[in-house]
């Protein structure tokens, strides 16, 4: 155990909530979970013995009581976490939230509001900025490998719609599946969009359409400096997870490929062919998760930025309010227009 | 000397022009060149020499009365196609001309209809179509590969911009640039664009702003079958040529890369690296240049239908006027909406 | 804490050793790390502090005195493996070794007889039989999905010599390198060798010939299944550690690449780029590591077969000694004349 | 017709004759082609109608008599190669030949010395020097672009084994194949072989065993300057025609991969696939016969050196004797060792 450590409060014991317990538990040297919260008070037992958590609960409020915890790791239902966020920065605990904070600008900003009165730090999970091929992209950019960005493309798609269930629940494909491409195009370019258009549709299956969202989509996007991007969205790509971005420079150009299992190349006498890409965002992402959750320890124990703020919490979830307008009055729509 | 051949005409012996004379003077066996005209006399002469054409002249009129010829391709002036095409109809000679047949669609119309009345076969210069590549993606669509297309992105860059003076001739990158992929669209997806969008910029080069062009363009496209597509246009990639396409279906995917002189790996202290794409257009679609004149006498001589009509030359003109409509007026335009 | 763990005692706290520690400590929930023994106390006592080993002590034979300890993870000297192994044995405790057990058969088979006679658990650290590219190549082969082999190539060379004193130590390169590549010959084609032919030098530094060695090599293999083989050895790669394999089969072929840090390809005006390849086995070979010592727990625990066992450990040390004596007399060797 | 030609007699109009009269025809404008000689007169006259030669005979003494034939082009029977080479130097032709000159040192020697006497040039028919992988790959040995060379490995298989009826006449796999790999590793190494050793066996079928041929195969070369080299040879790669290089050097490595006759790459819910290599060696090898060709069309107009000597026809016989004798006595044979 090193001499520094962090002690944590984990709410939500389900399916990201477990992948977060298994990073901390095992990953993440300087990290300690003492307590686990979840309304299912079983899963919170179950979590609580496969990752050692001395105490299980049913209700968080008992979590953000205990004066030992410094820290709370927020993997609750969506609709919950502005909520539990505004009353864990009264405690006095530091936040690191899965993503969205809320699908309200009112939301996201009453919980902004305590985070900043509280003066405590929040991070936000957008976990991709920490993945090591987006990474390198960004560093290209930073570093000017391939000079002033210029055009962005993000692919985006996933291998199969969700259930109808989530769909409808989801506050439609821009806020729950565009969302981490909105924050990737800004951090990626490093500048603001300032107007979006979108072309979209009901195309894989009617169903969704019934349930009032889309599950196709083009969202164009101007950028403050000059950089036109596009990002392309598909609720199925049956060959699996499907996640690249390529940005042409003045200096040059990158681009990163989706992640296989291995790199064997087998040729026999119909193809030449690769394994497909990995299929699950959990075993794409697997040391994003970790690293996210590295990067907020350190952020708390040594008391600097987080890397993922609630200003970048909140812009994505902006952009996709205009991307749904967009859709809706068939036109570009102004990113600052959108109402707080 | 095959039994049939087909006598033929050249008009314009520029680049383009020579590169046609190549291939039908030692890659076509049935195509057989009577005669060169040029409005540089010079031109032609030194062309015939190259070639072994008999026979060079100043006035293409001389070739349209020559009753020996039976085909003509038009590499002239781009202003000049359309007036030739009406000529070469009359005289009853079947044209190959290059692309566009010219920019405004009242000259193309009188063109189209000329050639109509004259019962001659028209073939317009899209050679891309003609590439292995996109051969290939078109195929992938046409065997249902990929299932049904839902999304279509398009790269098109070029290694640099042309000089000031092409620009503020070439009726701007639209209808000079674009237009190889508004083709490239339609012909990939099998079905007509009905909206275009237009994100555009002066990014490269200031000065091309001063001519009035814009140098960097991203193009939404809404097709009638559903397809959401989008093109990337770039005059300045500074690695080369690059020209990539990538469709998403319902049962897969296919996207195509950029062709290289070699297939070499080099592996050193600093990096795994490759050669740079080939750069120069002539290079990169070298056997397409060839297979669609090879297609064309073809076409002729057995008396079969054109791959690439006089329609298929029009509507990417027409896609071209609402991409410029859409970006000065700043939203989506109907395709239909553009007058004739 | 899962209700069935293994308690495990560490003996060796240098590079390796602290690679399965943290492995232990962190990713096989089902291991327990009692106690670390290490010739050089304070690595004993700074390994236990760093991942949470109760006692650290200098003399392994406290460690093997413990009754609470059930198996060994043995990863000091090479010359002390065998030794150490057999005392284990008689201690009746299970055990892991890092490959080789020793340079000599006679100390190899003395510690064979010691585990057969005690009935422990032996596992040998061929770790590449764990890694997802090996592993994909050898169920390639068992599935048949490449027909039966008949060329096998392994290319394997690392990014610089170790310091020479580790090479005076090591038992020459076809005992301390090549043997990894004498395990994956046996293991990817499932069937003996019996011949070899080596053909060797040196190339990288005068120095390593100077010490008695060579540094670059290519062993040629006969296998008993008429499988033809080649390994491809240098002690020095500028571009990094490079580690792939490659099979014909009778219905296709799989090749394996190496990994690299991410998947980006950046353009510019110079080249098409990668970053460099993973270049230290570490870092290459991180997850088979963890992957490794799990099946070992998992064996112990399920009283099932290990998936390395001590005739894998014996046989590559036959072929270096075959592979040396055809270097030196400069003529094919058949494994089987080897003496015990 | 440029005004300086070269006036050409092709003797041989089977598959390979036609392919170079192709060449000659349409892609090397200085070449002209006055007669062909086959002693299958249809087949003569068949490739004179085809590509336009004024002349087709029988004998080809008729060719060689004719004072306007300046150069011989020999595409007839290998067993037939010497003696026509000598025939054609005698009558003051240049001579172009297919590989090999003959399978005995005499016979070569007899015709070398003749070519020699004669004082007319010689250039032997190694395409693959001119083809643009191996070609890229010589450039970065002799630019220093990987240092030193020091590990080469070659792969060699055909798709498919010829005719029982072709491996008889062939001299054996070494002499009818390995025979190009010869002349590509002392072509790509810039060093002679010394010594070499050969692994080989009847896999792929038992009555090319039978015929007294093998027909899986691994050679072990020694170069002087101290590379290492292996050359995998099949004559069944049941995805197609695979030729591959790769030579790791002092200062980093390179390697060529198969030419596909599209750069596609598809991705479906079972795998991610490309189009199989190019199948066949003249698809394969197209621009490289016609580079061969057109560089001896060059070096006689222009009276410089041929790219391929005499000499560069004669080492890689010697080299397959040496390799045939290895495989027969079971021993590195050294190369001088081989009786003129």
């Amino acid at each position: 155990m090193p001499a520094e450590s962090l002690q944590i409060g984990l709410i939500g014991a389900g399916r990201i909530g477990q992948v977060h317990a298994a990073s901390l538990a095992s990953r993440i040297p300087a990290a300690r979970m003492l307590m686990v919260a979840d309304v299912v008070e079983d899963a919170a037992q179950a979590c609580a013995r496969q990752y050692g958590i001395p105490q299980a609960v049913r209700d968080y409020h008992a979590l953000l009581a205990n004066p030992q915890i410094e820290a709370v790791v927020i993997c609750s239902a969506t609709d919950t976490h502005a909520q539990i966020i505004a009353e864990a920065a009264q405690a006095g605990k530091h936040i690191f939230c899965e993503k969205p904070i809320a699908l309200s600008l009112g939301a996201i900003d009453a919980a902004l509001q305590a985070v900043e009165q509280a003066g405590v730090k929040l991070q936000v999970g957008f976990n991709r900025r920490f993945d090591a091929n987006f990474r390198r992209v960004r560093d290209a950019v930073v570093r000017g490998e391939i000079g002033q960005p210029e055009l962005l493309h993000i692919i985006s798609r996933d291998p199969a719609p969700p259930p109808l269930a989530y769909i409808k629940a989801s506050g439609g494909m821009f806020l729950d599946m565009t969302i981490h491409d909105f924050d990737m195009a800004r951090f990626l370019i490093g500048s603001e969009v300032e107007e979006v258009y979108v072309a979209a549709g009901v195309i894989v299956d009617p169903a969704i359409g019934e349930a009032g969202d889309v599950d196709t989509a083009v969202i164009l996007l101007k950028f403050a400096n000059g950089t036109i991007g596009t990002i392309e969205n598909s609720r199925r790509a049956v060959y699996g997870y499907d996640q690249r971005v390529e940005i042409l420079g003045s200096a040059g150009a990158i681009r990163i490929d989706n992640n296989h299992p291995n790199t064997a190349v087998i040729s026999t006498a119909d193809s030449v062919h690769h394994d497909l890409p990995l299929n699950f965002f959990m075993t794409r992402y697997t040391e994003s998760y970790v690293a996210e959750l590295a990067a907020f320890v350190e952020a708390v124990l040594h008391d600097t930025a987080v890397l993922v703020s609630g200003q970048d919490a909140r812009v994505p979830v902006v952009m996709g309010l205009a991307a749904r307008m967009s859709y809706v009055e068939h036109r570009p729509v102004r990113v600052h227009d959108i109402p707080s």
